[in-house]
């Protein structure tokens, strides 16, 4: 089995690289992973193309021996790892074309730059089966190691997307969606009082940390809900503004 | 008005050590906050005792000569700074004493160790009234940088308070509150099924990222919610279960 033991080795440039930048991701088709939860889950999908692991890691993994691994020294792990403490293993994983999901309710991120919001809203949606996220493509990489971390390994089971959303939410509501968004105007409804429909499917668009939605995006909104709040308090965090609404929705 | 110019000066020393130690700001009865909407934030609670400043934002405070001022350099300002991009300005303030207010619901939070997830929770209990926040002891530190970032200045108008839950609680339920969890066990109900009484005062105990609610606190819980979500999800992160369940109770 290769093993690395040198941080200036052309195999560990490039998975830095892959880590870090959301371009390379797409160019290369594949994504970089870290931790043995998040390894045994992407091996469960089928998307594992090489384990970096040190050797206290080898008889942590079933059948190992069917995977292409590289052994890596303690300090070519810690150049790898995003976190204080390395977990040991990680992995190069395939990153497939996913399809948008249109039996069921979508998240819609609208330039979503904090990692950790981004990590949790991915979180959220799978808990309340929502089984698809479309970003932005200005928004923060749905393989940034802090979202990575923040989903909690619950980013497999559903479809990640990156597109124009104003393309995309056209296309939306051509096949039937009412889509939800936060802004705040005379017409906006409290979410306390809104009703939603049984076989409605719904898309909810949450807007950047700072700058709310895209004013181009405001005339394709059906409704926009209000979350009722103290009014010393200007607004809500993001991932937990779209969590509420994704779970106020849920059936 | 002093200047500073090294980050090897004293005082940048106690600064750096008031950022980061809680042990240290009780002691010293002194927290550190920076960014300008911190700063306009704590000159209207009156809690300013010296304010750092860049010479460029000496005309964003009015009235800064009422201040004791000090004047630092580039360097002592990215070294105090806990931002890659130094906002060029700094204050410490009175830690004062704070009071529990038993006329509303209080939020309480065992082992908190995320400083997202603990600053993040701080803002939506501000946001849905809730006027306490409880800690126990070895949760991360309200002071903590990241915490003071993550409630983006929603914290000067509640209660923050640490100290021994098991007390505090018992005290809490002889005064006629509710204890409210999470643990999953054969009596735990619904949230959408839980009618909230109007007049009856909550405490919501919300649990460590990884561990849950203390095994210690459980007998002192009077109704363990559970959030409905897809059972493919092993849980929710805690800042959104502890948020949503903070909106549902929320008049």
């Amino acid at each position: 089995m290769e093993k690395i033991t040198s941080t200036s080795n052309n195999k560990i440039k490039y998975i830095v690289r892959l880590r870090e930048e959301k371009k390379f991701q797409a160019e290369e088709q594949l994504f970089f992973i870290e931790g043995l939860h998040m390894v045994k889950e992407a091996i469960k999908r089928n998307i594992i193309i090489t384990i970096f692991l040190e050797e206290r890691m080898l008889n942590k993994v079933e059948n190992i021996a069917k995977f292409e691994c590289i052994l890596i020294s303690d300090n070519v792990s810690n150049k790898i790892s995003s976190t204080k403490t390395s977990q040991g293993i990680f992995a190069t994983c395939k990153l497939e074309e996913q399809e948008i999901n249109c039996d069921k309710n979508i998240l819609l991120l609208d330039q979503i730059q904090d990692p950790g919001n981004m990590g949790t809203l991915i979180r959220s949606a799978a808990s309340f089966d929502f089984q698809t996220v479309i970003a932005s493509n200005n928004s923060v990489s749905f393989y940034n190691p802090k979202v990575l971390r923040s989903t909690q390994g619950n980013l497999f089971s559903i479809s990640l997307v990156n597109n124009d959303l104003l393309k995309v939410i056209s296309e939306l509501k051509e096949k039937g969606y009412l889509i939800i968004g936060t802004v705040l105007n005379e017409e906006s409804k409290s979410l306390k009082q809104v009703k939603f429909i049984e076989k409605q499917k719904y898309g909810i668009i949450i807007g950047n940390e700072a700058k709310g939605i895209s004013l181009e995006l405001h005339d394709l909104i059906d409704i926009n809900l209000n979350i009722e709040m103290s009014n010393e308090v200007e607004s809500l965090n993001a991932a937990i503004a779209g969590s509420i609404i994704m779970y106020n929705i849920k059936k």
